[in-house]
């Protein structure tokens, strides 16, 4: 169905090349990638049936924010760095508040409990609470070394992007740690219902005769990793103007648009899941993708900087740094009973506007 | 008892009339609130009681704050915004860290320890925190608009005034999704025992042939508010000269004082019921009046800014917002195992004071 | 073993009276303190076996931090008050993040979970936070006053010191309420497996006969609290060069070197415990040494500022006290659901390193 959205993207490459408005290919670019995302998502799952549980989790999780780092780079690489940190807050808050709360709230309208394990949501909430510390530390760095300020040193602003590159490596190593832990040291925890559900999924797919093959998989992988490439760089050409005109800050099209554009709408098969009762898949992909943005994504697009000579640090804006750690708060004091109903799913889905709001009016 | 106090409302009327000292008009003046916000709340019990437990409980939710809006309103029609905003925040924190660590405190001399229920303090601070994102959203706007500072721009603070409005419908669609949560769509986990105790209430009531009629609840309720806005406008106009001769900050008399004498002695019996066992009813008064004041009271003041004209919005002071935030926290911590002792009540009693110290030497 | 360092008590004292370089002196002396510290808890602890549970824990928990406390009497009356509120951060973070991330990580290691009593965790997180909540207040009163601005006023300084003064003692007075709490009325939720564990150890030494007489616990207390003092004395004298030097900054040094040798390293016995199961006792010791540096060690500084008239108040850092407060934040979400595993031992240790490289490039 998401799929019909696909014809956006040779309209995206059309535009472009017949110069059209820039809000007209911004929007048009917008929808295209939403259906390219979720084709990279998909070509990866089907591609993981292939190699066996934990092969096929690992693949998944790795390729899982590959339309994610895409965009990025390209934002990154056209020297938009504060757009791409909005985004990545953007993307953060969308999948723990918007994604999550919709998930909850759509199986709530259904059940009227529904339960899950507080293993993982406890392990998630401890991971996204790290990075979120790994945000903070450079971030306060730099307010005290007043980097921003009009007679900032240059020497400041490299022990800042110094402190930025080592963090990033620390991250990326608890993120590594995290994936030895839930994949093979304590695997017995998190295994039993990932399993099952990959191996029903494995079984519906073979009955239907709908998994791809390998070579499918790889060759809709690839094509739709290329999409992405093409429409990002044409989306990042058009961003600046667009905001201008319609009098949008970066920080609104990044978190609001681009987050939900580059990675949210992903995920939102997470909604779906919970109304058929999987409350606790749903929950997976929802604040797993908010943890692996924040301690996978950030890292490597700091490690990409450093490849491409642009200076990507850790540094976000006091409101998103505020923001993702009201939100991670109450993300765990709403998930952390291991149960949720539709109040609860409601209360995340205002939060996310009330946040969304307050994007919009910082300029 | 309490209603002894009453004869102080006809003495702020006589003293206000032959133009008495601001001191002591002030003082007696607050005095005289304390029994007239509790009759409101009384005569809104004995009301409810001949509505049935949905109906009742619904009026009495909705009227418990009635003499703190009442005072509030008052003081904003006067132009005293900074005092009002700092008189919500000392309710708030007078409920949830005073009267809340006095009742557990009560309480736990008596009993070795107290259980209670952890769904209903959970909600309460999911609610609570929810406002408070509410809260923080506007604020760390305005302080990054630099709305405050003397250069500010009129349309800056227009687009903290219009943020602050749309926040307030957003506050109160949560309340009022609260309300159908814990009334109508889940009320099987909060009623059984409220209905129990409301219908001991009512039992005793009729076995005392004490239960007012509802003649006689209308007119003790349409009196205590007249008394209520009669008196408040004696206290606002003794308000700042009182302040000023004692050296006291605005900030100081709202949250400490007013804050107290207009909400949370209402409160105050609470803390009887905690010394009675009643842990859990002593918890939902204390809990769910901080809860109120943040989710319902403040949105409608923000609606009663606009129909009178002034500029009520949802920016407090960073110390207000940082003290509720951290009393929503130790809040949290230490009540959602469900248990209670003499210690955990003297933490949270102490924790006011600190920041009752605090607001004493912010001037 | 760690006793062997013990010579370097008398090394450190020789090179001063040589007038050795005070890089090298304050290399040795920052080792010097190790044992010596190690000495004064062993001697307090084999002291408390002759006194009987109760008195014995009091004793215990009274002289446990008596080292850190003399290095900073020492520090104060050197005037270094910013390196002794950076040492007590290091001394909390060390305890909270570092020891007890490598308790857990190196009891996971050997077990696949650990399990401990969530009262325990519960008390201290509150305790903890309450302090934090102790500290946040004049240290937002500061910086809302101005105070280190350049045309700050006397009298605002002088009110921040009241204040700080004031918060000490209720500080102390929770100290003591705790102790009451954990020693008197509620010691049946700590007692039975303290108790057994002293008992146990006071068993073992018996067998031993390794328990060292009062006698030789009274020496042997005296000699290594006259050793800090001497150490110490050294050690502050030759601060201010090596930091210089070397180009750290002196919340580095306080926090992450000083706080280490002379708090945390005591508490490396916590690692050696966990390793061998009794992850509780391992657990106690490092969050109950961090809570007892914020609720006991950091009033008596204030008072004993008063006493030798030096302005020691409560005010932080920023980066200290979010630092501490996200660390707070952190233990907790990781520790209160009274299960541990190596990961979340890791993310505790990353925790610690991410926090340490910060301070060190804060200059």
């Amino acid at each position: 169905m998401i799929y019909l959205l696909l014809v956006f993207t040779p309209i995206t490459i059309v535009l472009e090349f017949i110069h059209a408005d820039h809000v007209v290919i911004f929007v048009i670019a917008s929808i295209a990638l939403i259906p390219l995302a979720k084709l990279i998502g998909d070509s990866t799952e089907h591609l993981s049936l292939h190699y066996g549980p934990t092969l096929g989790s690992l693949l998944n999780v790795t390729f899982g924010n590959a339309a994610e780092i895409i965009i990025a780079i390209v934002a990154i690489n056209a020297g938009l760095i504060d757009l791409v940190k909005a985004s990545i807050t953007g993307a953060i808050l969308g999948n723990i508040l918007l994604i999550f709360g919709l998930s909850i709230m759509a199986g709530g309208f259904r059940y009227k409990e529904q339960f899950f394990s507080q293993e993982n949501i406890g392990l998630q909430s401890s991971m996204l609470f790290l990075a979120i510390i790994g945000l903070a530390v450079p971030t306060i760095l730099a307010s005290t070394l007043n980097v921003d300020g009009a007679n900032a040193s240059i020497e400041n602003q490299l022990n800042v992007q110094i402190i930025s590159d080592i963090l990033a490596f620390l991250l990326l190593a608890v993120y590594i740690g995290g994936i030895i832990f839930t994949f093979f040291t304590h695997k017995h925890i998190f295994y039993t219902q990932a399993h099952t559900e990959n191996h029903k999924k494995g079984q519906e797919k073979n009955i239907d005769a709908t998994a791809w093959t390998k070579k499918k998989s790889f060759l809709y992988l690839g094509l739709s990793m290329a999409g992405v490439i093409a429409v990002s760089e044409i989306l990042v050409g058009s961003v600046e103007s667009t905001a201008e005109q319609f009098g949008f800050g970066e920080l609104f099209v990044g978190a609001i648009i681009i987050g939900i554009v580059g990675n949210a709408a992903e995920h939102s098969s997470a909604i779906v899941l919970a109304r058929k009762g999987k409350i606790e898949l749903s929950i997976g992909i929802a604040a797993g993708s908010g943890t692996q943005i924040a301690l996978f994504v950030v890292p490597i697009l700091v490690l990409a900087g450093i490849v491409m000579n642009q200076q990507f640090s850790l540094v976000f804006t006091p409101f998103e740094l505020v923001t993702i750690f009201l939100a991670a708060i109450i993300l765990n004091l709403i998930a952390r009973d291991g149960k949720s109903n539709w109040f609860e799913g409601l209360m995340l889905t205002f939060v996310y506007i009330i946040i969304a709001i307050g994007f919009f009016f910082i300029k």
